[in-house]
């Protein structure tokens, strides 16, 4: 296994890498979500690549960008022995040299959930990534579904700019109690770990009477809301009940299928999780 | 050669296509200068690949769109004959179907000159270059120095984003009289392909006062207004002297090089020129 700094180096180990090669994009700190991603990338490509880059882009300015856990050679240490062929961790210098000032947006799908708090955030996702996918030029690429805004704004972007890529969405992985693995987990202080079951409590919860019958929207948000309501280290900042092809808000009835996400504070740790009903 | 219109069958031409691979990407309706392009991919590269493609997303709502000149069939005999791989000729509705909503944006570059006069422009300019890139994956890509505001948004999109491509930037075909050869010329009536000698004209009479030491940003502006208010079927649109790193606008003196550009309209034909100087 190769740990990468560069561009120039990058395409040279490239060039000798058996095809299809996989790409795995991470920001580092890695646990058992990202390890699926590679595990799924190790069935199914010849060669896999992972990236290791904090994109501070995708940062806002109030947001944990500096806390962001980092420890590369942990990751290393993993990596090698899942049989990665190649980590690139180039530096922040190297990713976004003085300047820099090319940005790629997906519009309306950028727009609700995760962008609505989190203004330009898909901005600098999709920017990173075709960065990554331009370097690398992977057959796959893989994504968590926990992520699952992200994992359609990259599917739109990919499609639209005609990239000969396969973006792979790979199911959440959880702790036995539901808690979806997330590098931000590791903020949490003992009785703040327990809070955060609260997330995927009150997903299952709604995705309960969702399988016994209930589709308004509303009645679906609602239970989300009192769910974590009885967790007093919670504090919900959306619940979205929304069209799995666009995620547009929906209203009224759900006929077929939707996406319930959400957002909550345990502290000031923010963990985010969502639900496919249908 | 193969006339390409699906995304599928270019991959597949692609595949077996000696490397490294050129792309010369045009709105067809070819002249000399985009032979210019073909010519130099033809020198540096064991395969050609000539997109023609007239990208709705790079003129504004008053501009020439519906009037651009397309003649496939000349197009195609054409690059026959000068031993042309693959013609992509892909539809409107292929490279922007509906709910299509990514757009590339090079920030500060995009902004003077050409930005200033037609808002749009070169984010629709940005977004096909990367969607022609990641289709065709060339390993060179030739544009003409005639736009040179253009090609420097695509030079610094390209190393922005990683694009693994050499941008190549040709020099301006001229005819004889001077004229630079583009599609617009073809509107010309034969008053106003006389007049618009006035570009070249220009350009040249402030070019020599910088040879014979004028260096005052101003004084090498006020060259060209003269020279152009002089043909009475031209109207100035702007005229630039600026940095051929940034292109910011020079103030004072020019202590090295410059890029002196124009946008004139001759009847209601928009015509582009520029020299640089030093």
């Amino acid at each position: 296994m190769q740990t990468i700094t560069h561009l120039g180096e990058l395409r040279q180990a490239l060039r000798v890498l058996s095809r299809p090669i996989g790409l795995v994009p991470t920001m580092g700190y890695l646990h058992e979500g990202h390890l699926s991603l590679v595990r799924a990338g190790r069935q199914e490509c010849a060669s896999l690549v992972v990236s290791i880059f904090v994109n501070s882009t995708q940062f806002g300015p109030t947001e944990d960008f500096s806390d962001y856990p980092l420890d590369l050679k942990r990751d290393q240490s993993i990596l090698e022995k899942e049989g990665v062929e190649v980590i690139w961790a180039p530096t922040r210098e190297l990713m976004y040299p003085p300047g820099y000032q090319t940005w790629v947006n997906v519009q309306e799908v950028s727009q609700p959930q995760e962008g609505r708090f989190r203004p330009g955030h898909f901005r600098g996702v999709a920017t990173i990534v075709c960065k990554l996918l331009n370097a690398v030029q992977p057959h796959k690429a893989y994504f968590g579904e926990k992520d699952i805004q992200q994992a359609m704004v990259i599917r739109r972007m990919t499609r639209d700019l005609n990239y000969p890529v396969d973006i792979v969405i790979c199911p959440t992985v959880r702790a036995p109690d539901g808690l979806a693995a997330s590098s931000r987990n590791k903020h949490l202080k003992p009785e703040e770990r327990q809070a955060a079951r609260v997330l995927h409590r009150a997903l299952s919860r709604a995705g309960q009477a969702f399988d016994e019958g209930e589709r308004d929207a509303d009645g679906l948000r609602e239970i989300v809301i009192q769910s974590v309501r009885q967790e007093s280290l919670a504090r919900l900042q959306y619940v979205s009940c929304s069209d799995p092809a666009t995620l547009n808000e929906l209203e009224g009835r759900v006929k077929s299928q939707a996406v319930l996400s959400l957002a909550v504070y345990i502290g000031t740790t923010r963990l985010i999780d969502n639900q496919i009903l249908g």
